[in-house]
């Protein structure tokens, strides 16, 4: 399994990635699912990939070499005119690769399983963040809900829903993304540890960090131990339950004794 | 979808239920999952269910009726000798279902889909909390992971992971399993209040609360604002990002601009 989320606010986009993957739960290894793509101060981008390690690094390898357009000419990330025609290439190496591999695949009971995220900026537009799914379409990410998430994605969700907005701080929002990969990880031992992140300031075309955490690295372990603090003290600043039991419950209890109650 | 915890510390039980079903988007209704049964003094019992309703109604409707056993007495809960043999009975009462139901859901394309939490007490034995499963087999509630979960349990999964001891407070249990339930309603929509709540006092054999949170209830509106806050505060407790770019994938930028970082 795999957790991967891209985060965009107003000053620039945060991409967080695990880097677990596992055959079966006794063939665990690292491979590296957050990669970075730049040409200093005219594109940026950030790629994290869920599913099947074949399929994704294809697909990245793929928007290396480029594909071939009606004209000839090799589509790659590093030429994409726009973001939106940079995420239409992710969404068509993705295809390349499903009418590659996907009957072979299918037909060994495997199923033709990516997701990626693509963020980033090319100068003289806006950053933007897409979500590219198994079969080459897209959604992109708004300020109305300003992160999109890959792979396992549930556990990590009520934070980010709670406390990301388009308008807060870059490493603010690096910080949560970060507690975010915590209450995943704690609850899936799929999901694990060193963490890739990269952080892309808005209008710089620049990765601004990209950085590897490794297990143990102090400052995530304080992270998770003061995060586990809040959640274990949140619930001690909500008034005490001053509920009484429901009236009509109570008279069947005495009623039909016995009986089901409610 | 449906979402039910139960929490057992030394001091009770606590269960939760949420009662939103759903035959598709548009065909939203509220049906009680969450069932009380008890002889004051003499023994206690919830069930909370998940899965297809018409499943779900049945097993509940012959552990009343009684499941007659091979020297033709009737086997209800109520006359459970032990909460063991009660849960056996609930195991027995869904393969009962599945005999007689399953093959005509499965020509229907509908999955025999059933889990039940059952909690209680009988005089004489200490509280128990069981997970039944679709086949009838079924796990116990132990103190190293004092709660069990049906249903969506993803989103509300961290907090009780982290919040819940077996030695802590009775309502304190049950003000984390509503935040619980308040982390899983906001982010799916498929569970809904009203939420039905029961409070089994270990050693009473009867329910102490029996109660449902109508929506717009002032205390669980408190709870679950509060709750929001404390996520959206906890992050300003942790101190700012130390991260710096790691050494090697910054040369690489340079070395040869416009590849892959990393």
């Amino acid at each position: 399994m795999t957790y991967c989320c891209g985060i965009l606010v107003h000053d620039g986009l945060v991409m967080i990635a695990d880097t677990r993957t596992n055959a079966g739960l006794d063939n665990i290894s690292v491979f590296r699912k957050l990669h970075s793509f730049a040409v200093p101060g005219e594109r940026a981008f950030a790629i994290a990939s869920a599913g099947n390690l074949s399929v994704t690094q294809s697909v990245l390898s793929l928007l290396e070499e480029g594909l071939e357009n009606p004209s000839g000419a090799r589509e790659t990330l590093m030429n994409a005119p726009t973001m939106f025609q940079a995420a239409q290439r992710v969404g068509r190496a993705i295809r390349h690769v499903n009418a590659q591999d996907g009957s072979a695949l299918a037909a060994a009971n495997l199923q033709f399983d990516v997701s990626l995220l693509l963020g980033g900026q090319i100068a003289g537009e806006p950053p933007h963040l897409y979500m590219v799914y198994a079969a080459g379409n897209f959604i992109e990410c708004t300020t109305d809900t300003p992160y999109l998430q890959i792979g396992e994605h549930k556990y990590g969700k009520p934070v980010l829903d709670r406390a990301i907005t388009f308008d807060m701080d870059l490493y603010d929002a690096l910080k949560v993304g970060l507690v975010s990969v915590d209450s995943t990880m704690r609850s899936n031992l799929s999901v694990g540890m060193p963490i890739d992140v990269v952080v892309i300031r808005r209008d710089a075309c620049a990765a601004e960090l990209i950085h590897r955490i490794e297990p143990g690295e102090p400052y995530f372990a304080d992270l998770r131990e003061r995060w586990s603090a809040a959640l274990r003290a949140a619930h001690a600043n909500i008034p005490p339950v001053p509920y009484k039991s429901d009236a009509r419950p109570a008279v069947r209890v005495e009623a039909r004794e016995g009986a089901r109650i409610t």
